[in-house]
């Protein structure tokens, strides 16, 4: 192997250097104080965990992106998170164990085998936020704003809003008395908006043709508000519980458009994500300089059952890298510019001027005897240097 | 499985839950303030690489502690960072690739196979600092400095700072004859501490009386001041490079102490460190409440060889976790108590006035309907109420 060979990195894994890595350091703290101004809380959940508390439910896909490590101490295998999600139900299901409403936030690395895209990483930043314990739509109304606060406050401009509402598939699947391996052929296809794929699979099950309509429906109701009512039309038999997916999705659409009047917001009733928990409303923002969702989640009330407490649950993601990319470098909040070089040489007056420098927020660099610094000085403009008995800034040429 | 099993986590993995992790947050934030005053550049490594990026020279004990997965993508397999150092190293090496002095940071998860000590973590939270490019004492002095700030930033206090040098070791070795295997066998129970082996060790070998003396007296060569005059008698006959790393603790002991006058300062020539890469001075901090070095590190010259360009490099990291659990719980720097609780209703005026709070740094908590709030209020001490025709804060009672 060649010191080359040495230093590539795998494919979707990336290093975040100087000065990117401040701005996603002043990113993240933007971050955080604005969850916290909306009460939400900050947990550090484990980076690996034994793999079944990782893969609660039907998690086939996040089994699939999940990494397993053999653990030497107790011979049992573990996960490195994929997903910080599952986490946090298991940490509110069990941890927190509150009665009312919690509401929860994170950052930290996640790890998947496989990237979700063609342009996604494998080592995302996972921001998030989840609510848990409440069912009715303004959890989900407060979790889309807070997603749209998000890339606001983020720097992200330009956006369209994804609405759809996994929920209304499960329930035409369950009337069509789809189950099992059968459902999972038509889920597959649709999940992958493989839509010929998907009228293939319909046409052969054996459906009544009620239901195969109203299955081939789905992949046609996508667009601006008119899919509301033509969803209504075309899905006019389908009962109840469809009815009121399609009042969810009316309500938070115009809740969310009332705070955001220029948002673009765009429906998609075939929109299923990716790891198989959601099963209310979902949700994503869309960039047009990122292929897939910038930030996206949904409701997957009941997760935590696995942890012997299922609770109604919403929340949202997004890859911290991923955000940045999207915002132009002279973005706001980065570290001042310039710095003061001191010189290396001892003297206790010298040491106290660069102790009250850097207190008061300034960036001091000492010089190293016998090591000559670069020509610009690591960035710096100023030095200090001795006048008379004491020490002084002065500019640097 | 039951419920119960699937929430439990292995041994030396540790979640941080609110309200410990907005403490944690905060330590974070003061402490990347202070390495960006100190001019240390931040990066953010990449969780996996390729196993051979990470295992760099002789890095047996890095290898044991390194998880390991395959990569679905390019068949190769990969290792989790159980130390970012090396990375740091990679990194400055090739991709900073500077001629000075180049000074880098870090913060992240690294996970670790094995832990290093009865008490210690399997996944720390790893905080550090590394200085490339600079041979000579002034940068080791930097580095001890920087990570006593980082001790005193992070509000431990009743420290004692270890010192040792490596290069003392591995020159008497060297002059006795020994190499690999044999090497080994003596240096395994001396980076244990094991005084026992150690000696049997040294009394099977066939080396000189001389030599045997001079390696035996390391493991007595441990305490205050003293322990250099007694060196310099001991190891007299041990030749010029064993003076001059006595002249170096000699030099940064001084140093440091005229820095910090009440640290207590200790000797240990035995002192080799864990992972094997170090060769130069090598420094610890301890605290009586964690059974481990609090923070450490050292030189470890030529450590970017691997990758094309040797470079002088010293460094230190800490856990941060564990510096928090030695810090008392009323530490500074916590985020505000209380905020204000504020109703679910829909109204244009009650948005305006909790985006206003919000923005003034006020956490506002909403109320959702149909959900009985605890009776604490989630740490609410007021509330929004409508008076009139306006929205106003109130204590709760």
């Amino acid at each position: 192997m060649t010191a080359t060979e040495r230093w590539l990195l795998p494919a979707g894994v990336e290093e975040v250097l100087p000065p990117r890595a401040w701005r996603l350091d002043a990113m993240r703290r933007r971050l955080l104080d604005l969850y916290w101004s909306w009460g939400y809380d900050l947990m550090f959940p484990p980076f690996v965990e034994y793999l079944e508390s990782l893969l609660t439910g039907n998690a086939h896909d996040l089994d699939l992106q999940t990494f397993k490590v053999m653990d030497q101490l107790s011979g049992r295998l573990l996960g490195i998170r994929a997903d910080m999600t599952p986490q946090a139900a298991r940490i509110d299901a069990h941890v927190i164990n509150c009665q009312g409403p919690t509401r929860l936030c994170y950052m930290g690395t996640v790890l998947r085998a496989r990237p979700e895209g063609v342009s996604t990483s494998r080592s995302p930043l996972q921001i998030g936020a989840e609510l848990f314990g409440h069912r009715g739509e303004a959890s989900d109304i407060e979790v889309v704003r807070l997603m749209l606060e998000t890339l606001r406050v983020a720097g992200v401009e330009g956006l369209t809003l994804d609405l759809g509402h996994v929920g209304i598939y499960r329930n035409l699947a369950a009337q069509a008395g789809l189950e099992g391996e059968a459902e999972r052929e038509l889920f597959e296809p649709l999940r992958r908006k493989a839509v010929g794929e998907y009228h293939q699979a319909l046409a052969e099950l054996p459906l009544g043709e009620d239901h195969r309509a109203q299955l081939a429906a789905l992949v046609e109701l996508h667009g601006g508000d008119e899919v509301l009512a033509q969803a209504r039309e075309r899905l006019s038999d389908a009962g109840s519980e469809v009815e009121a997916a399609l009042d969810r999705l009316e309500t938070v659409a115009e809740r969310v458009q009332a705070c955001y009047p220029a948002l673009s917001i765009h429906f998609d009733l075939a929109e299923l994500h990716s790891y198989n928990y959601e099963n209310g409303l979902v949700f994503g923002a869309f960039h047009p300089a990122h292929g897939q969702a910038l930030a996206r989640g949904g409701r997957y009330d009941g997760i935590g059952e696995a942890f012997g407490r299922a609770r109604p649950a919403t929340g949202f993601s997004a890859d911290l890298k991923a955000l940045m990319a999207c915002v132009p470098d002279s973005n706001e909040g980065e570290r001042p510019k310039g710095g003061v070089l001191a010189p290396a040489e001892e003297d206790a007056a010298l040491e106290e001027a660069i102790a009250g420098l850097r207190a008061q927020g300034e960036r001091v660099l000492r010089e190293l005897p016998e090591t000559e610094f670069e020509a610009d000085g690591h960035g710096c403009d100023r030095r200090l240097v001795r006048r008379g008995g004491h020490w002084e800034v002065v500019a640097l040429d």
